[in-house]
């Protein structure tokens, strides 16, 4: 496990003191290919992406998954009977030398002055070929679609993204907040949640009712920690949380996941007898978070989005209409001004002005359909855009009310949508109702009972020094689509479960 | 949201720039105590911990749940009436000046000139009074037990050590990964998994049949994210993550919860062929993990863990006990000295050369009970301590044999458990059994069929490009329980769910 001095140093001069000696892995051929020297020897593992078998020579290119580009290796004259071995798909060691590449398209490769097979790939029976591979195909390799090109930019910026978020919200002095899975509340009575039984995963009977039981109550995966980030930014003020989130929604669209990531996010803010002022401060700090982290280099201009955005072997979208939504994902989350801001009627009326023929009609007081969201956000827009304050009626019970502004035939809350192109709704927040008496009777007309076993304790975070909130969540699945520009959500997470399909 | 002149120098002087304008939440307590600066106006929402009213006068401590210490507030004349409303619990917004504090305990004190209250708290209701409250009583609190110190320093703990692991992780270039919650498997046989079905939740009828067929095929709760991580290895190599996992135990012990965070990491090595090199290996860097994350400043000198440790109203331990074992800590995570690993062959040889009564029989072959655990690692070795090579016949199907050697008398596997004082087990991983040949006999062996449906892929990672690859899993409750001296592991995770009981 010896770490190359030319590395060591290259590490530390991108701000990573490496420990050397037993705790540390040997690099990476993301670090190898980082490092700026040549001539170091090295020993890496991997899987060959192709090879080139010449007479005496052989060129392959090999990947270990830390690096959208793989090291190019010469397997020189002399390993002979070995190379005759190796596939695609192969698992190789190898070790050699890290010379300047002549070659266009690297700085450097590896000549392989030893070689060892680890793991051999039959070419025949070798599911991952070299041909484009559709999505449903890989679906159904789910266990091994990682070895692909897009996959594994697809993973490793979900892990990226993940870190940049947690410096963002770090940096705001949120606490990371571990809330359950498992809760006792039944979606806010959206109906879709899963149940949970404690039976023994042989048997064929169903569950019986004592087996049921087992928290003596019934249980569901939740839809949203919403409700438990509250409790927690009771005690905490900032709280935050990238968790999973289950429905059991029967729709198949490519837009819905039965298992999907959602980052949550609650804290406490100064009073304001205006939620409206409330909501644009809201939507000021999503569009930070996104900006910040999404408008962060190592992201928007890194190598795995690009290879997501370069990925079009099933893509329907035409190359000139596709290089025009990357231009203006760019621009948006790179551009110093702000995303428009503008209200649910003010929507309503730019709507109904429109020469657009609806399927859905638009009247004050319904939900926006995925069509009006398209043509706001597209075509009337042309970038990311809040759509605030809804009608009461068609928004959940914790959202506080609005005092009446002209243009608004009911009660409105203080809440926000943003929409995105070619996602539609990306995040969507709150200001949450801090007044007992209001959270009671929009409880009630809702048919849930503050006062009951269920919601007591929520009614117990407004009675006992409530303060006012606000609160987020944004669809981790969506945003990597968004930044990735991939078409189906399945495609946005490692292992995707929906309606009718698990596999693994 | 104006950040004073001060805490913005302070904040780049700590190397975090701070982006100022509307992206940017106002400072909370953390960052105006952990400011060296004094004179400016703030204002800061929080509860008040505590109140003394003088006539003219009145002295509070605020918490915002950012810090362990709270903020003290002098409340100056003129504030009369609205101070008198002031009572523990109340959540509050206050403007004034920080000034150097005259009094011992702290550094600076803020004169309140504006009050503002923004939820009374009944003094007469509130469930969280100031005496000392039994964690009975506050895990029946769920929802408000984050305000008392040792549950807010214990989820602020949980978040540090969440981004400290990641730090690691990403130095050692380890991708995170999202593995899935919802799984085909049923928990390697070992019959405890939940299983999920799709039901309105206002239904009081058992489920249906065909609604239990959500995704055609019966659907589990994850028992550990190993297999899943072990497939995304085989393509980016080094993974890791930090999830839920489940456990329908029935079994109520200060050890064990239904819903629990495991952190668990797979990667692929240089092949070897003697396992016990590469068994050893892997403690070297478990033992790094811990000890980088844990025995960092900011962890183990930290005020979280020192509010822990220092929490002793319905611990049974001795005082002086309790200190010896904090000491003992701090030792273990920052000595240099490396932890020392035995054998299992070894630690039965000890177990049998000792003189203890126990209740369970040492003998070659069976499992190690929490007695044996304990004494091996509080009595033999005076802290963390690495078991190895375990036999095949208690361990699952996925480790790696061990050629045969002195002392072991059927076949044993690469593997070990790592057992720290109080605790127990720890962290326990393996090398993984690379040849399917072998895998594929262990799988039988255990009446598992390596060929049929469910585990037909596990087996394809070998079958294509299969590479050696070790892995471990460390219990994220137990690392907090341990971190922090906390005796149930209730207390080491904000919502805890266990056989019988889930509030919220």
């Amino acid at each position: 496990m010896i770490v190359p001095s030319t590395l060591r140093s290259c590490l530390r001069a991108h701000g990573r003191p490496i420990s050397t000696g037993r705790f540390q892995l040997p690099p990476t051929i993301r670090q190898i290919l980082s490092s700026p020297e040549v001539g170091e020897t090295v020993a890496v593992t991997g899987w060959v992406k192709s090879i080139r078998k010449q007479k005496r020579i052989a060129f392959g290119v090999l990947s270990d998954g830390s690096s959208a580009v793989g090291l190019q290796a010469v397997f020189l004259e002399g390993l002979g009977e070995r190379v005759k071995e190796i596939t695609n798909g192969t698992s190789i060691r190898v070790r050699g030398s890290i010379v300047k590449s002549p070659g266009a398209g690297q700085d450097k490769e590896l000549h392989v002055e030893e070689v060892e097979i680890l793991g051999t790939c039959p070419p025949d029976t070798y599911p991952i070929q070299k041909q484009a591979l559709t999505p449903e195909y890989l679906r159904d390799n789910t266990h091994l679609r990682a070895r692909t090109d897009a996959i594994s930019a697809m993973v490793r910026l979900r892990g990226l993204l993940m870190r940049k978020l947690d410096r963002y919200f770090e940096r705001q002095d949120f606490a990371y907040a571990h809330t359950p899975v498992l809760t006792s509340g039944d979606a806010e009575g959206g109906g879709e949640a899963f149940r949970i039984t404690p039976i023994p995963p042989s048997s064929e009977r169903p569950p019986q009712t004592e087996e049921r039981d087992f928290f003596a109550r019934p249980a569901y995966l939740t839809v949203s920690h919403q409700l438990h980030l509250e409790a927690l930014s009771t005690a905490l003020t900032r709280v935050y949380t990238l968790s999973p989130c289950f429905r059991a929604e029967r729709g198949v669209t490519r837009r819905h996941l039965a298992e999907f990531w959602m980052l949550e996010a609650e804290w406490g803010v100064a009073r304001t007898d205006d939620p409206r002022t409330q909501t644009a401060a809201l939507c000021d700090f999503v569009e930070g978070v996104v900006k910040s982290v999404v408008g962060d280099p190592a992201i928007i201009r890194g190598q795995d989005v690009d290879v997501l955005w370069r990925h079009r072997e099933h893509d329907s979208v035409p190359e000139a209409e596709r290089q025009k939504r990357r231009e203006a994902l760019v621009s948006a989350v790179t551009s110093d001004a702000p995303w428009p801001k503008m209200s649910y009627s003010d929507a309503i009326r730019e709507l109904l002005k429109s020469d657009q023929k609806w399927t859905f009609p638009v009247r004050w007081g319904s939900a926006l359909q995925s069509e009006h969201e398209k043509w706001l956000c597209e075509t009337l827009v042309g970038g990311p855009l809040f759509v605030t304050d809804y009608p009461a009626g068609i928004k959940p019970f914790y959202m506080r009310a609005n005092s009446p502004a002209p243009g608004e035939e009911e009660v409105t809350v203080g809440c926000f949508d943003l929409l995105v192109p070619q996602v539609g709704e990306l995040a969507g927040g709150s200001v949450r109702e801090e007044r007992l008496d209001v959270l009671k009777a929009s409880m009630e007309s809702k048919g849930m009972n503050m006062d009951g076993e269920r919601y007591g304790w929520y009614g117990d975070l407004r009675r006992f020094g409530g303060a006012p909130h606000v609160g987020f969540g944004l669809g981790f699945e969506r945003l990597v689509g968004w930044v990735g520009g991939i078409e189906n959500v399945r495609e946005c997470i490692p292992m995707p479960r929906w309606a009718g399909r698990m596999v693994l």
